[in-house]
Parts: C-alpha cells; sequence; structure tokens
C-alpha cells in the first residue's frame, strides 16, 4: 500500500474542488500500474463523489442539497455549537467521505466527462486533506 | 488483484439492473477465496448501490430520487448541453459510483434480501461497463 | 487480509450506533499497522456513513431521512410484504451500506468530530452484523 495527504483550500460552502488530478499523481508516485485509489476526507462536514465537472453541476448539485438539508431550518445541532452548519453535517453525511477508484495503467478508469470532487459542506473556507491510499 | 469489466444493456432512465450473480461469478473466476469486491461505473449518469431487488422497491427508489432531482425542474446543466439529463447526474452522484461487497469461500457476504444493482440514471437505454476489481 | 463480524442490538428505527471503537479493536487484533478497514452491512435497511456524534446530529439526521423517504408515504413494497418499512429500504439504497476508512499505525484516521456509524433503517429493533474486513 502506498499513501499520500493531498491538502486543498476550499472558497467556502458549496465549494466542489476537482481533485483527479492530484489523485492520479499519486497514483503515478506509487509506482503501483494496475489497482484501486480510495480517497477519504477526515471531517465530517465534508463530501467526496463524482460528478462531470461543468458550471451547471456546480450549481445544480448544491441546489438539490439545498432541498435535502437547507440552510435556513432548525438543527438541533445548532443547540450545542452555535456555528451554524447542521445543514453541513447531514449534506455529508448522505452523500458520504470516501470513493475508491480503479486504475489501469496507473491511469484512473473513470468516465470521459467523471471527475473526483471534494465538496465543501461547511459554512466557511477551510483547510483540507484529503487521503489518498492506493492498493495493487 | 483481478479484474474483469460486466457490460450491461439498460433499457431506459431508472431501469435498475442486478449485477450481483455477475460479480460472484467474476470472484469465483478471480480464484480468490476470501476477499474484497469494489465494482465501479465509469461514467457520471450511473449509479451503484444495494437494494432488496423486488417490484415494489424499483418503483419505490425512483420516486424517493424523483423528489430528490424532478425530471421537470430547472437545470443549469441545460444550458450546457440540453440533453435533458441534469437531474440524472444530480441523483448519481448523491448515491454514488461504487460499492464495496466482502466474499468468503467465493461468496459475496450481502444479506438474503440484498441485491447489488445498477441504476442507470440518465435519460435514455446504454450500453454500461461496470468494473469488478477483487482483492485478498 | 484480516476480517471480524461485530454484532450490533438496535434499539430501533433510527438507532444510530458508533462503531468507531469495535473497528479500532478489530484493526488492532489485525496485527496490520497501516492499511484500510472496509465495514460493510449485510442487509437491505442498515446503512453505513460518517457523522459527528452528538444528541443534535442524530435527531437532524433523521430529520432529513424523513424528508427524502417518509414512514407515512407510499411505498408500493408494502404490496408485497405489509412489514411497514418501504421507507427503511428507499433510506439504506441512498445512503449507502459501506465505507472504507484508512489507520495508520493502528489508528483510523477519521477526524477528530467524525465517527463511524451504523444507521438501524428498519422500523425495529434488530440484532445486526457488521464486517470489518482490514487490508494492508
Amino acid at each position: 500500500m502506498y499513501r499520500e495527504v493531498i491538502t486543498l483550500d476550499t472558497k467556502g460552502e458549496m465549494d466542489i474542488v476537482d481533485i483527479t488530478d492530484e489523485v492520479e499523481k499519486v497514483i503515478e508516485r506509487s509506482g503501483i500500474k494496475d489497482g484501486i485509489a480510495h480517497i477519504f476526507c477526515p471531517g465530517s462536514t465534508g463530501a467526496i463523489t463524482t460528478i462531470e465537472y461543468e458550471d451547471g453541476l456546480l450549481f445544480d448539485l448544491p441546489a438539490a442539497l439545498e432541498k435535502i438539508a437547507p440552510r435556513g431550518a432548525y438543527y438541533k445541532h445548532e443547540e450545542r455549537w452555535h456555528d451554524g452548519n447542521g445543514h453541513s453535517h447531514v449534506r455529508a453525511s448522505i452523500i458520504g467521505c470516501d470513493i475508491t477508484v480503479p486504475f489501469e495503467n496507473r491511469r484512473l478508469m473513470t468516465g470521459t466527462w467523471q471527475q473526483i470532487v471534494f465538496i465543501e459542506c461547511d459554512v466557511r473556507a477551510r483547510k483540507r486533506r484529503i487521503i489518498v491510499s492506493v492498493l495493487e
């Protein structure tokens, strides 16, 4: 197994960052030719999934998340922390914090229009660490 | 690691295909007795999860997805491609495009009423490739 | 690969059980220092994700799931089984039944406020088996 940590500076709530190239670079440095790459976000307000990375969907996915867990709604989480991010936690738990992607000949086997993304669900810009584990 | 690609011909939007047997056959051909099988869909309008594969739920899950990302709603994605599948992308990103399932003695350790499924979120019938990676 | 099965007695619908410590104990017993742990729920009405494990969110996440798949709504699944858990299946399929978490020096690399949880989506208390596979 080979492992690296990618660091990101997100720009604020619903910043969606394409990390596909960074993951592929980790695979290249691993020296492993064929295997799987596991991508994990430590933290309970960050999510990882895949999406076609284009402006329209970067608007549409947050709009759907706003319906599932709206910003202005009541969250009991607020009674403890008062940090205004109850919806952030709910969104991240539903999407999930990890993904595994196969690679072949050091190339991710994702579709042409499919990128691996980190979604900042928290209400502010944050420094994030993404853990990439490469197995063969 | 052992890898095979399963090919599917889906019948159109919200076609949910049981791929459990196909995955188990890949495990058998791998020669690996105990391990994990990773199932991945390349493409940003296909989703993978598990469900009890019976007619009722094949109706109920799409009904829930229709609430999360309705077909008729506005999607900014349309402004770029005009292919009418903005909701398909959103649904696939929320459910996710991969799953990992443990197996023992060449048998998947899924529950009796739990099948691995591919969900066609796109608006038309498509040929799909599903990548199965077997690790021990 | 090392594998163990964790058993849980859930207390009923939307019981959310923190299984982080149990998973870490499995890692310790595996003797593997660095790797990934895969956690899987056999059964189609149980879900696995991560969350900040505090009372507020244990209320907020079920509230969001109630919007996605409400208890009182019509589910075609009921026509077959009449067991009142159509919404349970839908919720579990959307969240997902597995997660993979990296570990280093026998410690999970989760965030400080991020716990691995099993969510009982079924409508009654159940005995659950969670399969933990440890790979290096």
